[in-house]
């Protein structure tokens, strides 16, 4: 090394370590484990102080210290989790090593044990289901809570790795700051380390490379004058670290000529507008009378005539069990779905550059959409008149912490009508008669890192339940030397949308996969395809030469029920129960209609497709198996796709007359717009589970009208206190 | 004749004869014109004595006599109906004849001149388009109001004739009363005359068999015990009737041996039923400082960011124009469409047998959209915070009369959320910003007889519009002897399902089509086809095999622009101002989003699907063109299907950069199920206008969140008595 050279090596160097020493002091300090998840913090999503208790009747208290289980589905509790905790702590195979708990959640007991059980009976033994990784090995135990014992203990035997935990995704984006390699990367790319804020992204599979070790990708932003970092990426910068060890093993720059994009309005936050919009006067959905549903021991809802059990969770965000319907002539309780949750959510990017191929999230088994369920804001995430169910999970080293708000139910009136019918002028009878339609929503927000998806069951009173995904929240996006399009060569393919100077919008896709495990009064049922097809008349028949004819086809094996949707091919897909029918003998069945939607074009053989193989049909139906709940696979992180609902239904078995489940996968393309950033919103859509023959008549055909007299008197707030 | 069959032939023919006048003398009689259209008189549904006036700010007047056009678009008025009906009955052509007025409405201002019109402005000069039959001729007329004169003539040069009157639609169903042949046979089949009710049934076409005369079917049903006569029919009967003579042309009774079902659980009036289920507690959506829209000049209205022309029409049921956008960046009010309507609706049944083949409604052209419109019910067909807009029209003899309540405006907040974002425990950033979704309904419902079609356009602060399509009401049903589906032979297809004994839901289609003529910031705009397509990687490119990009084609001809949905070859489909650019450069613009919708698979030479050939695509887009409004021609009683967008749109005309219309139409598959009888529960669908780099950015991130102290203070009414 030449004498001038060393000199400005020293140089460099020294000017390095003089910045890192200023940096580290005022570095941003990771959230210290009792910040992230005792809720006796100050963290504002993790408290109860802004629950809002207002006149709803159903009160219940803030702590779960006291929580007991009343249900066989009721999850875990405090004190049970506190046991769990102490159980493993002594167990022989994490005495002396280090562990984490990446699930514990109830180990449901048998379906039929529930399907027995009735109020007052004694609850089937808890056990809960842990799954824990020691030495770099993912093992499934159970633990039955009322020996204290760990009665099974199976090693992971397919390719991926366990849900990561918070404290995974929490401590892996501090990680690259050990990296005087990449502090200097960022530097050079004109971001204070101060500024950095990190993501941990998963890597998803792409073959050899990458196997035999849990991995993850960090990639950096600058949040400097502004709370939306997600809009100043640090375009190309991707940090390959070791998400067991946390050392960094790559770092990739291919960024570098790539500005930051500028923080003008990026910032969404209302305390930092120059100047507010006031579109429209307050408006609020009251209930002079309170609400019409009650929450028994805390799981059991019952509502008009729907009775189902909620529980929040760390995976699937929220899971809702023993649907039942009280059927209006009968009086009697009937069964539509044993369970129904939110088993898989899948978004692939559409950009194959190397700071953007990988981006493929499976967000229920990689990031726990439930773990990302954030406390919900009253009156604008759920209207005045919601009740809040809190979710209580454990961290990583077995320690419950109790995750407030994280679930609403309210009733909601849109102004829909629920049915109606008016005599025209043609009969002259003077007939109007109407019915409102009021809903019950049951809702939960997972917020997994830049993106907000909003889940809404929707229950109606008259049988039909609409599972509704919204998408709101913050773009991926990636930075770029354009400004504007005219800078852009026709020939260039900028994989998306160019949003703001320095932005563009990528185009991804989102599916979301349900669990439905319909149990049309009683768990033997049948997948019917209810073709229509386009019939001709013979000559001679009619003046009419074609119309549509209703066949019934009834699935007999998986493969028959593997459905991808056609508008021009196309069908009613029922679930009937063939042992029972109406009283003019229809069979009583529910059916799936979907909405508007999207289907995966990925190639079958592309690694996140293999991965993602569930979303490829909308409609699958499998006889029930209860280790089959999640459709990317139990271990889902870094998975080659080994133990996904299309491997399992490749076994193509008989699906007639049995205990059969439907999944059922929603897409969104998203090609972004100007309109999404710096914050989008939110984008619906939604199926329906609808009544088909399940009752002999409409079930909400001696529901009353409004009248005047029933709904409250109101004054303005503000003139209240005047 | 033999003697003994003579005497029985005697017996029979005066015990018809005492039966006829015994029916006569209690016969139930049509109603009077006046009763059918004056609102002095006692209907129910002419009424305003139900609007509620509530604390809603905006009051209007009932009565319609002191109304004057403020805006080139406001509907006749009264006087000017009065004007018109004199100016028509001294005019030549009608002077010596019988003639009837089909459709009087105000013929609209050139585009332009609408377009340059501003406030404080005179109007231009007041025309209205008259559509009258005179000695069997249809015309369609020009009145000049400021010069009294008529000033075209023009005969119908298609196939088809004018819709029907409330006058035609009316009388026909006691034109076979008229007929011994068909009382006789009524009461073979058990039904008094005096329970009858009828209806008249548009016959479609079906070659030169009904050709040059304008002819209609009647079928009839028993109202004995019930209001729900629909639930009854007299399977079989169809009475061919001249619509202009009234003469019975042909009787046909294929249904001897049909029952006529039961009355027993068919009534839905809620005073007729034995017991009631509450199943909600009262909820209201409430406003305490009053709605957020204002309704200028009876028309304008105005809310949040919003301003559009609203008015009801006899054939669409209601036309929205000039829908304009206040740009929260500049301020600027800017265009995003022209006009919007119901164009066509199209309903084919399933059923190619003689009383069935026929039905295939086409309910604007032949019914009138509008013309069926019922006042809406106030607290139930819209919520206690509407404002109601009535509809003006002509009678056949030209007298205007008001259809009140016709048109509901109401805000509407289910609960849902524009936007959100929390940040996630992963960054550890304390944030948590909803904002509330707030909307704009304007809302018909349209009773074509049994159905009833609910049509919703819902404004969205953020530049959406949802136009949502509901059908409720009863379903046409068909006779059979069967009371129970163990009674049919598999092979046999009822064309529809068994809904209660004796009663068949017969399989049918809903087509409702929707002009949509985009003017994004100015006339001039092209349709983009955005198309997402897989694209492959270079070996070695990218660990990713595949990725979708999005590729532009600008639409060039009207052939380019005939989409059928695909959702395995999918696009988005832009209308952009190909001369105005957001700051980035991407052209401004609006998606049309499709929902859940269902596509027309009839033979394409089916005679039906020839006049509904305006479905063969869910989209289209033509040239503007004045005369081109109704997508199934403007003559489309017992058209041939020559004056169709199928037709015109053949020419395939330049559309870049043109003023372009958009046709979209929503579709519905109905199998019916039991939960349909007797009247059905809502099922909607929709399908969205959204900005798509309209905006530079999000227009409503500065809207304030929701706070507890802007929300009313309500008590139950029921305490407020107390």
């Amino acid at each position: 090394m030449e004498g001038k050279n060393l000199l400005r090596y020293l140089f460099f160097l020294s000017a390095i370590v003089l910045l890192l020493f200023f940096t580290l002091l005022n570095l941003p300090s990771p959230p210290s484990k009792a910040e992230l998840l005792d809720c006796t913090t100050s963290s504002l999503w993790c408290t109860s102080k802004n629950r809002i208790q207002s006149k709803n009747p159903i009160t219940k208290p803030n702590s779960h210290t006291a929580d007991v289980p009343h249900h066989p589905l009721d999850p875990l509790t405090l004190t049970e989790f506190n046991r769990i905790k102490k159980i493993i702590q002594s167990y022989q195979l994490f005495k002396n090593s280090v562990y984490a708990l990446h699930s514990v959640v109830l180990e449901e007991p048998e379906k039929k044990a529930v399907l027995n059980w009735k109020k007052g009976d004694p609850l089937p033994a808890r056990k809960a289901s842990v799954i824990a990784r020691a030495s770099r090995v993912s093992h499934v135990l159970t633990v039955d809570l009322s020996t204290g014992e760990v009665t099974r203990v199976e090693k992971n035997q397919y390719s991926g790795y366990p849900t990561m935990t918070l404290e995974d995704m929490s401590s892996v984006t501090w990680a690259p700051l050990a990296s005087a390699d990449f502090n200097r990367t960022v530097i050079e790319r004109g971001v204070d380390l101060i500024d950095l804020a990190c993501l941990p992204i998963s890597t998803g599979w792409f073959g050899k490379a990458e196997e035999s070790r849990r991995l993850i990708k960090v990639q950096c932003y600058s949040m400097k004058d502004t709370a939306n970092f997600y809009m100043r990426p640090i375009e190309g910068l991707t940090v390959l670290v070791d998400l067991d060890t946390k050392e960094v093993v790559k770092i990739t720059d291919n960024g570098k000529n790539i500005p930051i994009p500028k923080a003008d309005n990026t910032d969404y936050r209302f305390s930092v507008q120059n100047s507010y919009q006031r579109l429209v006067n307050p408006i609020s959905i009251e209930q002079p009378n309170g609400p019409s549903f009650t929450i028994e021991n805390d799981h059991l809802v019952k509502w008009a005539n729907w009775e189902f059990h909620l529980k929040p969770d760390a995976r699937a965000g929220m899971i809702i069990s023993r649907v039942m319907f009280r059927d209006p002539s009968s009086g009697e309780m009937r069964s539509v779905m044993y369970q129904g949750f939110t088993s898989e959510l899948f978004v692939p990017y559409m950009d194959p550059s190397d700071a953007w191929y990988f981006k493929t999230y499976m967000d229920a088994g990689e990031y726990g959409f439930g773990l990302q369920a954030m406390p919900l804001d009253p009156l604008n995430d759920c209207p005045r008149n919601a009740y809040y169910m809190d979710g209580v999970f454990a961290a990583a080293d077995g320690t419950p912490y109790v995750r407030s708000n994280m679930v609403c139910v309210f009733e909601s009136y849109a102004g829909d009508i629920g049915w109606r019918h008016s005599e025209s002028p043609i009969t002259g009878m003077e007939i109007r008669e109407v019915r409102p339609k009021v809903t019950l929503v049951v809702r939960m927000a997972a917020s997994v890192a830049n993106y907000d998806y909003i889940v809404d069951w929707e229950f109606q009173t008259d049988g039909l339940v609409r599972i509704k995904v919204g998408l709101s929240g913050i773009l991926m996006v990636k930075g770029t030397p354009y400004v504007n399009t005219n800078q852009v060569n026709e020939q260039e393919n900028l994989h998306g949308t160019l949003l703001s100077e320095n932005v563009i919008g990528v185009i991804h896709d989102h599916y979301i996969t349900f669990h439905l495990d319909m149990d049309i009064d009683g768990s033997d049922n049948s997948f019917v395809n209810v073709h229509l097809q386009r019939e001709h008349t013979l000559p001679g028949e009619s003046p009419r030469m074609s119309y549509l004819k209703a066949v019934r086809n009834v699935a007999k094996t998986e493969n028959d029920a593997k459905i991808k949707l056609k508008l021009y091919d196309p069908s009613e897909f029922h679930i009937i129960n063939p042992g029972k029918t109406t009283w003019v003998g229809n069979p009583v069945g529910y059916k799936v209609v979907p909405g508007g939607t999207a289907a995966n074009l990925l190639d079958p053989n592309d690694p996140p497709q293999k991965r993602g193989a569930f979303t490829n049909n909308q409609i699958w139906v499998t006889p029930y198996n209860k280790s089959e709940q999640w459709a990317g696979g139990l271990f889902v992180y870094q998975s080659h796709g080994d133990d996904t609902l299309e491997e399992w239904s490749q076994r193509d078995d008989p699906i007639e007359n049995k205990d059969i489940v439907l999944w059922y996968t929603l897409g969104f393309h998203h090609i972004p717009c100007q309109e999404d950033f710096p914050i989008m919103p939110t984008v619906s859509s939604s199926f329906d589970l609808k009544p088909v023959n399940f009752f002999d008549s409409n079930p909400i055909l001696r529901i009353p009208p409004n009248v005047e007299k029933d709904l409250p008197i109101c004054k303005a707030a503000s003139a209240a206190s005047a």
